[in-house]
């Protein structure tokens, strides 16, 4: 798009950078004139054909190329689809960042992490409150959500007011804090809101979202069913209400607890320090301590409820935990649902706890912390916008609220189902998409940012598949003779010595071709190469029908 | 175990040589003194860790060692679980197979292609229909399930009568035959049966499993709410009582019907052969037919449910279907449920089909084809065994009916979770498992049948995680001096532009250290190799947080 449109200056412009073709990399630019803001940074986990890589993180691009006019970034809430990219970002682009207790708090350590916590400006913002950014007004109110401390934001622009609600769900009666801030949506609703941005995790689902309560209670009863047990907890390490919940049954219960698993003792280290969840004394004990407690007044939460492969209970189950093993006498409660693609790791690890002779519990001990239809159109009905924008989730979920803002009554033409890069230009009169920006799903591999691109994933996928077959020969620069070689290895396409035979066949056939095609005056080592993996890969296609990389090397003994 | 145990003379011996620690590989041995018959011999799909490898065939060694008094394969129903493996095996061994009509059809299908079909003894059973194999006598009982002609099995012994359920539900009102014969359970039952084997896949799920006909039900309305659509249905190839309705449905709304997808099209052929499917006059059309009708007054039947890359589904869903193109006014409907582990490729194809415009339903067109908990308890009350023996299904199911068996008052000694290999030994008298025989998973990879062993899968995955560094360098053999290289190359492990720094480094370190083991006299090859590895793995650990495969070559130039 050329610049003159990206400058237009009466409009408000929307600028999605990631979060809408998949779960997770939220980022979203809003600018007007000579201000942007950024509404959070977050990261996505890598497909399952993203072979090694650890993280993805959004380019930015346009941010780095707008940087004067970057105010800062206003972050919802803690989770790791919304603020994981951060450090990653920050290198690049040192602006502030706006955030509530919590998730400021769980910013800081990420960033302490990644020694970047004394160069970041901070402000931890309340609900209620607005802080300015250039022309924009941002102001933070109160939702629910798996995480404490969670916001949806009023986004004031002079074209215009959005409403963003970040990861939300309608709780009449959370474990910690107060309610979702309804009045607040009213009365910004009364005075007019140009968008809605609303959260689509659960838009295909019908009804009401459960309170975070209601664990509570099928806790409480899942502790007195399994007095005679060990109970093992396994939840999402930032559920700061659910472990809460699990905390007060064990108390009642007079069971000491354990927290294992890292990111969950770090995030409930910094919820305590803020004071976001009351343990009682003398509950929490370290895991040394377990011993000395008859193993039914005990208690562990642990990370792992995903069957992520490093995770406490993962290693619990395969015996590989250095200090708990599962045994006959232990309850195992999931108290949490398989993430869409986790569904077979889970089940794995439940078969693995079974078998065990551990009882596992993983139906009805959890609640989601997205709204569904209902809670979607309670919010629709209080902000009552003149567009609406469906945000997080995959296309399915944005379809699923684009049908739901339109039965609300929103004319399909204010319904705008965006694209990551899309500019919606927008005010009282029009919205429209006008153009790009970059965009894309930077890799992360180790130290490496970037450096992993489709070429290598690719050969990642090549290799996995059926390995590879290297082929080495020496060749004299001066007489153009075959001075070594070939020699033929190969990782992971067949065990060597079920091959010796397939092998040393191909070597012989290699061999024949390059002498051949060196006496018919071939020297070219690109053509030497090419007929070697032409010979070499039909050659094991018709023994195997397989199609390992083949990988020729030349040595020139002339070096 | 020793011989004279397995040789044991008065009792039987139940032997699950596969399917009790996954889903699938189905196939167990019953042995009394020297006959031995084996009930269904099934694949399994690879797991998420078995790079490149299509399927997983049992270890038949034990029947190897004992072919003399093997009698022959008796199979419950034809899906890949429980006849996949028959090509295979019957390499091996070559005796006889017994089935119901349809399961034979696809016997013959699979053997023709793998050139089987002329050498193989088969004979179609009747439902109500025995057999006599040694000293075994085996009754096919009618059932129901998600494919037509699925059999129970009552295999009469010298030592009892044990009932094998195969897959199955409970379904009054089916589509095509009759409803599973309960009568002929409880007069095998009054009789006295020593065990039971039943069906575990959904013994975690309360209630009774929905009537196939549910389905049809659903198609009818979903059909004229969309009347103005061309509709595209996608479901499981074997499952021909749903193809059934769904062109049913498609005849009603005077709709002409294209079925796509090569294992569709197979079955659905066979199934037409065998009069298990009834396709109206006039109603088959060719896939290049369809544009002489208007769109909405079409249907195509498609493979694909499962999110398959390569099924036709998945090649409409992303253009790359020769003949075949989504669009807005297309209707997909999924009357399918993902089996667990296929979740997330489901949910990218209805997130693909979604973005070209169609409407697509994947909620409520599908029942289950085994039974839930209310239908197992019915089955255990008309068989009324002494023992229980829980199959199909992971161990979570297994247990899950387990408990079924104990809530029925079967005492808990006499319900047996076995594992594949076990020797269950029993008779009125007692049942106790005496010894193991051999089993494994045989992975197949393309012509290679067991040639992939976990030396070859570690190797893939250590190449899918992070690639393949290269050193190449050459020795003079006499001299012990170095007479080419070091040279470095890389495959999926950084893209080469992004790399050169890091690559010249690295052959720089190496070349160094190589000097210097050369000039301390260090000849030994391995040697070499070891302290390569070494320098390098460090280096790109230290440098990149990567460990990619580090292979050292060494090219003798003295060859």
């Amino acid at each position: 798009m050329s610049k003159k449109k990206i400058e237009n200056a009466s409009k408000l412009q929307i600028i999605p950078m990631g979060g809408l073709e998949q779960i997770g990399m939220n980022i979203t630019a809003f600018r007007y004139e000579d201000s942007i803001i950024v509404v959070d940074c977050g990261l996505s986990f890598p497909d399952d054909d993203m072979l090694g890589i650890d993280l993805v993180i959004p380019d930015i691009t346009y941010l780095q190329e707008n940087i004067d006019k970057v105010k800062g970034f206003v972050i919802t809430h803690g989770h790791e689809d919304h603020i994981g990219a951060l450090p990653y970002v920050l290198h690049e682009l040192n602006v502030p960042i706006y955030a509530t207790r919590l998730t400021m708090g769980i910013i800081e350590h990420k960033l302490e992490e990644h020694g970047l916590l004394k160069k970041t400006r901070r402000k931890v913002v309340k609900f209620g409150q607005s802080i300015n950014l250039g022309q924009f007004r941002v102001e933070f109110i109160r939702t629910n959500h798996s995480i404490v401390d969670a916001a949806a934001l009023a986004i004031y622009s002079p074209a215009g007011t959005v409403v963003h609600t970040g990861d939300f769900k309608v709780d009449y009666t959370p474990v910690f804090g107060d309610p979702i801030d309804l009045q607040r949506f009213a009365e910004i609703g009364k005075k007019g809101v140009l968008a809605l941005m609303c959260d689509s995790t659960n838009a295909e689902r019908p009804g009401f979202t459960a309170s975070e309560k209601t664990v509570g209670r099928a806790l409480d009863s899942l502790f007195e069913e399994h007095e005679n047990s060990r109970i093992i907890v396994a939840t999402f390490a930032s559920n700061v209400d659910r472990v809460q919940q699990i905390i007060n049954t064990a108390h009642k219960c007079g069971r000491k607890v354990v927290v294992e698993g890292r990111s969950m003792v770090s995030i409930i280290d910094i919820a305590q320090k803020l004071e976001c969840i009351k343990i009682p004394e003398n509950t929490l004990i370290d895991i040394d301590q377990l011993k000395n407690y008859p193993e039914n007044k005990t208690v562990i939460i642990t990370t792992g409820s995903q069957g992520e492969s490093m995770a406490a209970l993962s290693r619990m189950a395969s015996n590989q935990h250095r200090k708990i093993t599962i045994g006959k006498g232990d309850t195992v409660i999931f108290s949490s649902h398989p993430i869409p693609g986790n569904e077979k790791a889970v089940t794995n690890i439940i078969n693995e706890l079974q078998m065990k002779g551990a009882d596992v519990i993983f139906q009805d001990v959890h609640v989601s912390g997205h709204a569904c239809q209902e809670d979607i159109k309670l919010i629709y009905t209080l902000v009552k916008p003149k567009y609406a924008i469906p945000v997080h989730g995959e296309y399915r979920h944005l379809i699923a609220q684009s049908n739901i803002a339109k039965d609300l009554g929103i004319p399909k033409e204010n319904v705008f189902i965006l694209t990551s890069g899309d500019v919606l230009e927008l005010d009282e009169n029009s919205a429209k998409v006008k153009g790009k920006v970059p965009v894309g799903a930077i890799l992360v591999d180790g130290l490496g940012v970037g450096d992993v691109g489709n070429v290598v994933l690719r050969d990642r996928q090549h290799l996995a598949e059926d390995g590879i077959v290297i082929v080495v020969f020496g060749i004299d620069q001066e007489s153009g003779q075959l001075t070594s070689g070939p020699s033929i290895v190969s990782r992971g396409f067949v065990y060597v010595r079920e091959s010796d035979k397939l092998i040393d066949d191909a070597t012989d056939l290699v061999y024949d071709e390059l002498i051949s095609a060196l006496d018919k005056g071939i020297y070219d080592w690109n053509k030497l190469k090419n007929i070697v993996k032409d010979v070499l890969s039909d050659y094991i296609w018709k023994k195997t029908k397989r199609r390992p990389m083949i990988m020729p090397i030349i040595m020139s003994t002339n070096d």
